[in-house]
């Protein structure tokens, strides 16, 4: 039942934001798409990975969350937990972490994943400047993983 | 400091357990040793891994729980917070974990190493029929790792 969350008790909100410290992430990505007016798409997400033998705890994320998908990656034995939708991560996402906040290092790319959020949130990704200021951003942040595309790429799609 | 530890309050609590869920783990490890009177030593551990670029979570282990030590990995570049001594294990790491419990099938493991853990600071690892159970017990936890010897092949040094 995504759309009825589970209230979150203090418990499992501290809970989850360990959890989530250890194996979740924060991330940004880009696509060129020659069929947009600004040809480029930005997609904001926040995945938590886990052995399928554990896949219960991205179950309590979907439950308190209220929101997000499990899917089983089909190249190893690893499930993902992953809200994409703007609007659950700018609505549910992002305020749980500001209630229940991370510890490590993750909190700056949680930072930067924030702003970003918020600008797509207001819809600045579709006008150019605040795309690239969203492509420099999305730059600060660890939790990348392997970039698709070089800054300098994504900034040229824009020019 | 880690003889002196900070007050664990409820918030740090919880994150610490999920965390653990994410990126702990509970070990028994064996060794023949021809010296010993019964031949094979047990050692369980507790330990956090952690790529050194967010280390300071393993600090937060060793304030928290007032013992245990960091070291880096020689073979990569993860840093690994470890609990070995029976006496912190029994008095500080296993009380913390039934406070603030595991939610993922992990907590299995950690019953297992409960009951092994006190069987050990009981002395009964002195006694062969008991380090037969000990054995036995430590075979029935998934979060082993790379298993150095063959269940049968311990039980044989005990014969």
């Amino acid at each position: 039942m995504p759309n009825t969350p589970v209230p979150i008790t203090e418990p499992i909100g501290y809970y989850l934001s360990g959890y989530t410290d250890g194996e979740g992430s924060f991330c940004v990505s880009f696509s060129p798409r020659s069929k947009l007016t600004i040809k480029l798409e930005v997609r904001p997400s926040f995945s938590v990975s886990q052995n399928g033998d554990r896949q219960e705890i991205l179950l309590l994320f979907q439950q308190y969350f209220g929101c997000g998908t499990i899917r089983k990656n089909p190249n190893d034995r690893t499930f993902k937990y992953e809200v994409r939708s703007i609007k659950n991560l700018v609505e549910k996402v992002i305020p749980f972490f500001c209630k229940y906040p991370l510890l490590s290092s993750k909190k700056n790319d949680f930072a930067v994943f924030v702003k970003i959020c918020n600008m797509i949130y207001e819809g600045k990704h579709l006008q150019r400047e605040f795309l690239k200021e969203i492509v420099e951003f999305s730059y600060q942040m660890n939790g990348l993983g392997a970039r698709r595309y070089h800054k300098k790429e994504l900034l040229a799609v824009l020019r």
